[in-house]
């Protein structure tokens, strides 16, 4: 398998073509990580959510980190990994036209609303159904993308272990 | 869409199924998470990784959440969250049947090993290549498993909104 560095431009790419992410948070040094929908606008990343342990620590510590992959096999795969920082933006005039346009980025997304809202509408927790908008300002992001390797093509025809890795790998064991 | 918990049992049953994950950790209050492949054995998770900006974290602060999860569709998905402990299991005496224990689990997962080791093949860090086993002690988790509900099945036969959720957040941004 080969991995390369992705270009901040091939990066950007992903989080344009993505709506699934892993959103990482922590507070009082527990992390913590879940899937969200997240929308890019080129610039900044938009997400909904209701009231939750998620939104508790990001307000506790606005620090995240978002992971957008798509790994169609063990050696074939992209992963963007994003250093972001957290903003609310609560329903206030200030925020009207910075809501609207999350709102717009987010609801091009098929039921985009759906894993925030339904813990309310189904487990019974009205109190918290605040629709909560919030921006990811990216402070910094890698990607990576892996492809098999001339090795594995080769191997692929052969009964020969994939790599000198795996030989390696066996004598830390048999030895 | 309907929401339900997970039981411990059926948690652990994802994990039993699973290879894939993502893992969460923190140093200096900055997440990060990346996919990695994990082994379950019934009690704790294990993985293999050689040096990098995870291990750095998770030496830094043990502390770690993974997440599991099977995301069919939008309204079709589970989703499984553990709160747990790093340990790293160093290549000594005391180890040695921990280290061939997580080997043999990790081993049935099909080139496992790749990501973890593969950027040394690659990109040159050759000092950096040492297997690193670990074992994650699981403290907590919890599992969320979302169904299409009846609202959502009348409404794919009709041309009503989906649910009452969609109405309010549409009238949250039209008034």
């Amino acid at each position: 398998m080969l991995i390369e560095e992705m270009t901040v431009e091939e990066c950007r790419e992903v989080l344009t073509r993505a709506s699934l992410a892993r959103l990482a948070c922590e507070m009082d040094g527990q992390p913590y990580v879940v899937p969200v929908n997240l929308a890019y606008d080129g610039s900044d990343l938009f997400g909904f959510a209701t009231m939750g342990y998620k939104i508790d620590c990001m307000r506790a510590n606005p620090l995240v980190c978002v992971e957008i992959d798509d790994i169609k096999s063990q050696r074939k795969w992209t992963s963007v990994v994003v250093f972001g920082t957290y903003e609310e933006l609560p329903d206030i005039p200030e925020h009207e036209t910075t809501r609207e346009h999350a709102y717009e980025l987010l609801q091009r997304r098929a039921m985009w609303w759906e894993p925030a809202s339904v813990s309310v509408a189904n487990l019974d927790y009205p109190k918290s159904f605040a629709p909560i908008f919030y921006r990811i300002r990216i402070d910094g992001m890698t990607g990576r993308r892996a492809s098999p390797d001339r090795v594995e093509v080769d191997s692929a025809q052969s009964t020969k272990p994939a790599s000198r890795l795996s030989r390696l790998l066996e004598r830390v064991f048999t030895n």
